[in-house]
């Protein structure tokens, strides 16, 4: 493929300056965009023009540049995650009904949790996590349903460090995570007190596929205090009916559609 | 930028990769890739393999090739689709729980509705929408509300037609189009009885930011019958509490995060 003297591929710079996107940071000008994506601002101004013209990027009025419409409608249609998402869509209305505060999808990438969905009340607890946000498996009670279930390769990979202690309550002691983990299989469920935040707890429950895969976790974050296993029973119901509208919906022809 | 003999861009032949993917085929194998995008196999192939490096695209455990949830993730976090979702809703589920059916939020784009979001209940009414999808303007509820109150030129535009007919009740006829649209400008809602279906009636509100511009479409697929009307408050006092909620939330450096 086409690459600069410096043996740089087009796409990369690509990646690059998409990546330098984020909800802090939605929208940037053209010199900004340069600097974070470490390109000189000619090259970066050429495919910011490009990538305008196919819609993939948009400018403001302001002439700032933000991810543009286009890009999120192509990498939306046809995405896996969507048709998790859609699954689980009904599911998660009635659960969030139930429980108020925020319930949420998450999926596994590497060794964090990726949001998927996530449905909040105003005037709900503390809750860190966005729709397409990240959070480190050991750290949140998705991350570490996911993570009991994950391959030993990925297990060994967190357990052999560094743990980030968000809280003092966050588990940074590989013995100690390795026993939750294990809990967490026999119980079929992870409850998390302020790992993340003191105020909150997670309670989450896997979600497996027609294959019985644990494929994504489905999760609550409520007030820390003494109620928080109330939600269990609710969560493992909607995990059930989660499960159940994903082997209806299986694509006959063997494809792995909600794996990742 | 990096150009082929045939002075076409990198980026361009990526574009073209990424748009082979819909609702209808996310996984195909690397020629079918190659032969929609009218594309060399090698060169597809050799696109295809460093996309995949980047998590763009991904593979199935059969060679199959999706959309990766990395590219999700990326045009998501950032997206100002994300943001006026977000905002939309706690007041779509509350919509969805008393219309049942479906209910769903739109934007324009170019001639045609982009769906942001849809909510839909087991056993509800047929609705061709879907997430990340679209349908033209003149085709829909949502489609007329926007196009009531978009630029002359885009309605001029649409007025020259063709303007399909999805059944014996889509107008198709510019002066009785144009007509419709006057009296949703008056009246606020527009009501279409079976123009895509004849089993449904879509009913919808506009969206209107801090500015009182309309930046989106608020509507219901309900069955077509004579209670379609019956939704029309509850959809109004929505759009007003997302309005209110728009403006909250509003950046206070002027830019412009919820207009397309």
């Amino acid at each position: 493929m086409a690459r600069s003297s410096s043996g740089e591929s087009v796409l990369s710079r690509v990646v690059r300056i998409v990546e330098v996107f984020d909800a802090e940071t939605p929208a940037l000008r053209v010199s900004e965009i340069a600097r974070r994506a470490q390109l000189h601002i000619a090259t970066a101004s050429r495919l910011i023009e490009e990538l305008v013209g196919y819609g993939w990027l948009q400018r403001d009025a302001d002439r700032r540049v933000r991810i543009g419409v286009r890009m999120w409608e192509l990498a939306s249609r046809a995405s896996p995650a969507l048709g998790l998402r859609e699954a689980a869509m009904p599911f998660l209305e009635d659960l969030h009904a139930v429980v108020g505060h925020h319930v949420q999808l998450g999926v596994r990438d590497g060794d964090e949790v990726l949001f998927l969905e996530r449905l909040s009340a105003p005037g709900a607890v503390i809750n860190v996590t966005r729709i397409a946000g990240r959070i480190p498996l050991h750290a949140s009670s998705s991350g570490v349903v996911l993570l009991a279930h994950a391959p030993g390769h990925v297990q060994e990979k967190v357990l052999a460090g560094p743990l980030r202690a968000y809280t003092p309550h966050t588990i940074v002691d590989p013995k100690q995570l390795r026993g939750l983990l294990a809990d967490v299989r026999r119980g079929g469920v992870a409850v998390c007190r302020g790992f993340i935040d003191v105020r909150a707890t997670g309670v989450a429950v896997p979600l497996r596929d027609a294959d019985n895969t644990v494929v994504a976790a489905l999760s609550a974050v409520v007030p820390n205090d003494d109620n928080a296993r109330v939600h269990i029973p609710a969560l493992q119901a909607a995990a059930r009916g989660i499960s159940r509208a994903m082997g209806v919906h299986a694509p006959r022809d063997g494809s792995q559609h909600f794996s990742y």
